[in-house]
């Protein structure tokens, strides 16, 4: 297995994951050497990520009109481990893997169907304030929804 | 500026590009939020890796019925620096950062028109034997050329 | 109900569609407007397509090496009714209007979790013999299996 | 050459075009059959599009805050003539074939470096008031910009 910084010690790193959402890979997803586009694994995170924050209600507040803040990508990145098909089913895991005081850390995982990691990743998200273009604060009731998922997926 | 790991020194790192592409920013690459999607410099490393590879006379290489080798992507990484908006050109730099038996490490920058940095990022590259699944040594002819590219950027 | 040429009476035209695949609106697919981007349909469609062909037994022909003959589409039209948000569940029906001697026509239709009709589709796809680029015949098995797909829809 | 029906006349069809985009084709937009995805006709169509509101002024009413019309897409369709492959400059054409009182109609084409025409299209955008979902007026600034582009590419 490569080394892969942001992965201290694996077999506790893929335990942790406790979230995740379910997607199949379309035919328009696979390139001229029939693997996965290296582009799309990117775009799972993303939907794994939006729908973490929608259970976390993030996305509510931050739809809202009149919403402050919003959600800002500052770095992804993705390890590729083995290569994935048209059709497969994946699972894509994410958790919060750090909470600062106005961003967060969050670590992705996706799984085939012989439960399998094929790839992994990571990636800073950072709370803007729409208004200023500065980071913001994470409010208390939002450090607490994300500690409390934190707890959940840890204990 | 943010500190970015594979960044020694900022304005050495950003001289060493000399091969770009350019790239128009369309409707459908920016989200909700009204910013590029940040799945889409993905999309733009690759269509500069696949130029440089073409200039690199590579690519006529791997299409070559029977060929035996292909390129594969090991990792990927985008650090997002300052907002893209719809219809903004952007030039997609990329160069060979550290050439290895069976490897590469390319960096990738985007600059806007009044020649801000938008994004940077990185990507190993592995040579991969088709049959054996395994990694395979560049051949002389290709580390040659890479080098000469290397030189002729780095001179 | 807005007049769709290929639709000759609303109810039947419905009630003939047995066969669909299930996607999930994803928030890349979403443009500024907050509705599904337009180009996002005949994605969902070539899903369901590519299904159908593999329900058919075509696509496991198709990939075979050795095959002389693909599937190419020849010409695809979608038309809006209802608008579509990110995170929708909808299913893609798809279904066999028309089978030539060379060529067929599919009709589509999304369908949104209230049953409502959100956008329709059609296109001919076109059997082509790779060698001379040319219309190629189904094979008799290949109409066979059309028609027994079509039979157990309208029955 | 196929019949398409909402060509009357092909040559004359052709010398009606004077507004068009450029693109190139990426690697990411080319399928396992090495062809220009069927999907990304409409990518083009819709770039082209918002540059023809664009030149005419369209996007900037619609995108000022308190804009209270929004385009919508009522449908779309491509008729599909060559292939396209990996890296080819395609320019995408675009021009108003009819104005309505709500919507007008679109007509699309886009040739390759040889001037050969290797996909077609047409489709019919709605005005639409955001606030009550329904088709709106085009304004008489509107009616007449559209009639002076009309004029110049057809005089």
């Amino acid at each position: 297995m490569k080394r892969i910084a942001y992965i201290e010690e694996w077999e506790n790193w893929v335990e942790e994951f406790h979230f995740h959402t379910e997607v199949k890979v379309r035919f328009s997803e696979v390139d001229p050497f029939n693997h996965l586009n290296n582009t799309v694994p990117f775009i799972y995170f993303e939907d794994a990520r939006i729908q973490l924050f929608k259970a976390l209600g993030f996305m509510q507040e931050w739809s809202k009109p009149g919403s402050e803040t919003i959600p800002v990508v500052s770095d992804l990145q993705c390890d590729y481990i083995k290569q994935v098909f048209f059709d497969e089913a994946l699972k894509i895991y994410v958790k919060i893997a750090a909470i600062g005081t106005t961003s967060i850390d969050l670590h992705y995982m996706a799984e085939n169907e012989k439960k399998e990691q094929v790839f992994v990743g990571r990636g800073r998200i950072v709370h803007i304030d729409k208004t200023q273009g500065k980071p913001a604060k994470w409010t208390g009731s939002m450090v607490e929804r994300m500690e409390n998922m934190k707890k959940s997926v840890t204990a």
